[in-house]
């Protein structure tokens, strides 16, 4: 379970309750159109879950990926939130970046023979991924006929689709109406999540469930906190992200991109408008990044996360250091206790220095949560594109370069 | 060796040519004084270099840091860098945060017997790393008196520096005037690292190398950096590090930090003042945040830092795979030379695109490289505090927080 809490200091909401059924109305009005197809991800995937109980998982330990951006951050951040109570979950090894180092030590943490390959490209010719997934092959004598250890997720008829029709190679399709970066509940994170043992018809179910709650108007705090943001957006421009867990540092990443690649736009009338995400980890950040928010320009919002029970007991001692006895005080306190305490006194040093903030707990590290959390940033990043009257799902703006790329290596 | 290029499209410096001199002098008259360390650590820890020749490093084969945001961040940051050219190098261990299951995680990667643990915090009662230092002592049944796996390395006199006289457990000083965030050139940073098996006395030579090279006026494109990010800094406000090496990430935290703790504080007039840094990894967030940069608000200066030669041969095969053939362009080039031309199409967009960069190039990964780059960056942050009329070395925004978390777990 999610709950919600926030502080949102300004109080300069652009419009009021009626409003706000306008803007539930307009995102229906998406939903049950035919050009932003991520709304029926939770529900459709739950088919394609079905037609994966024939895929013998058994047969292999490793899952790899190959895939940059939407073709990765998604599934990442899944499979870090998830390991730790999924005990049977196979290895998850990401070929993203094409850094040669890492390449390298990637390939060598390979056991051909234990090993399933993904390749991830939505639109089948990403220089990135078509590149490593040519080392692969070379490296380890990759057989391409009917190869059974071998899998390829891309849209319908794209290159890659028409390379895995022509060496009988499974492939699944990315419905075209889903942008990269809203597909972690599509193929893209369904196939190689299920394939590495995670129990995605839960991560489905707690998607379907958040987003049924809030078209059924009871989440209308994404409503509030969605105008909240666009209202204040020229002043508080930077949207912070502060997770209290190692684990969801994947799921910034995640949203930064959800984020940056959806509202950083040329609007209608060609103005640069946007918003600009940063995800941060505490407690670490409190030691680097907090200063700034305090004493710095009132430019930032935050957003807590945090985790109410880690399931996890670990206590500091009840032990006394000659020296250092001053801080007995925390002494026999779990970690979690400690951990969801600084997350707490952080906030309200926010809401004492002026800084707006909200808060995201999760009850428990589980599925259904972290469905509910995906889907929920991405209604979230849908409903502030509508207001900033721009086109949430494409990213023209790095076109430029890759045709530049394309250019000085030599292509026609 | 590094290079530096820059295309600073706004024009609206602040200062001329005489000012720079002024610049330069307002910081030689600081290194001069007691006030700011750093300046001398590059020399000064060569004398430190001596004393640990005595260090019987060979005893163990595990570096274990007990250490959170100054203290840990930067020695990230070079483990991660010289990694995979220090064949010899110990395994480094790092527990910095509250978060129970990283803890327990790290705590099962430890083989007691072959483990040495350094206990690094300046103030000496930073409460996530006294509280995992118990927790080890504990779980380990670490031996206090007379220890000769443990290692202190905090201020003189304070809490932590008490504790290791009374068990007779060795231990190494900050400087006073060596704030964490500028601590790495420190026994912070020196110490572990020299135990690690990296070449520490190269990374001192690259910062004093590159500290005399800027005193005696050869490095004036720094002033110019400065000074042009001081006169935009109402526009341009968010300053991006895009490194495109895997690498590298650690790096962008430890300049996060320095940055944002650094610059981000009231002026001398009570005026919230700062610069927001955002750390990014090329080519990955060319799928995820570049769109932002591109379209959004011209609000980002970016600063691109390239490896010219990996010393990684690692090419794309020379395979056509039916229905990709479009990518066979790229067929036998180098990764090396991939991930270089991405980062120069990248900057060239930008520039088309009226954004201002600058590009930072290493020859290679070294350890003069690194020192190099490490006291540009602590030179730097100097230099715009100055022109910010702010105190760059201290950070009293974070300390509200500290009193809400004590009084909230009581105590006295």
């Amino acid at each position: 379970m999610l709950s919600f809490s926030s502080h949102f200091l300004q109080k300069s909401f652009y419009q009021d309750a009626k409003d706000f059924n306008e803007m539930l109305e307009s995102l229906r009005k998406e939903m049950d159109g035919d050009e932003v197809g991520y709304y029926k991800l939770p529900q459709n995937s739950k088919n394609l879950l079905q037609k994966l109980k024939s895929m013998d998982t058994d047969r292999f330990s490793q899952v790899v990926i190959v895939g940059i951006g939407g073709s990765s951050l998604g599934i990442k951040a899944i499979n870090s939130i998830l390991k730790p109570i999924t005990t049977h979950a196979k290895e998850m090894i990401f070929f993203e970046n094409s850094d040669p180092l890492t390449i390298s030590e990637n390939i060598s943490k390979i056991d051909k023979d234990r090993a399933c390959f993904f390749i991830v490209s939505k639109s089948g010719s990403t220089i990135e991924t078509t590149s490593i997934f040519k080392t692969l092959i070379k490296h380890f004598s990759l057989e391409l006929n009917n190869a059974t250890n071998i899998y390829v997720i891309t849209d319908k008829d794209s290159y890659l689709s028409k390379f895995a029709t022509f060496y009988n190679i499974r492939e699944f399709n990315i419905p075209h109406n889903v942008g990269g970066r809203f597909s972690v509940l599509s193929a893209v994170g369904v196939v190689p999540l299920y394939a590495a043992g995670y129990d995605v018809e839960s991560i489905l179910d707690g998607a379907a469930e958040f987003q049924k709650s809030f078209f059924d108007g009871h989440e209308n705090h994404l409503l509030e906190k969605a105008n909240y943001i666009y209202a204040n957006s020229n002043k508080e421009n930077i949207n912070v992200v502060f997770s209290y867990a190692d684990r969801l540092e994947n799921f910034t990443k995640w949203y930064v991109q959800l984020w940056g690649e959806s509202l950083g736009k040329l609007d209608e009338d060609g103005k640069h408008v946007g918003l600009t995400p940063i995800g941060l980890i505490g407690a670490v950040d409190q030691h680097s990044f907090l200063q700034l928010i305090i004493e710095g320009p009132n430019d930032k919002s935050v957003t807590f996360i945090n985790i109410e029970d880690f399931k996890n007991s670990l206590s500091i001692p009840d032990i006394t250091l000659h020296g250092i006895e001053q801080t007995d005080f925390i002494n026999k306190q779990s970690f979690n206790k400690l951990i969801n305490e600084q997350c707490k006194a952080t906030m309200q040093s926010l809401i004492q220095s002026g800084v707006s903030s909200d808060t995201i707990t999760l009850d428990e590290i589980s599925e259904k949560n972290i469905g509910a959390i995906i889907i929920y940033y991405e209604l979230l990043t849908s409903l502030i594109g509508k207001v900033l009257h721009i086109n949430t799902y494409n990213q023209p703006g790095v076109e430029l370069g890759k045709q530049i790329l394309y250019k000085n290596l030599g292509s026609n």
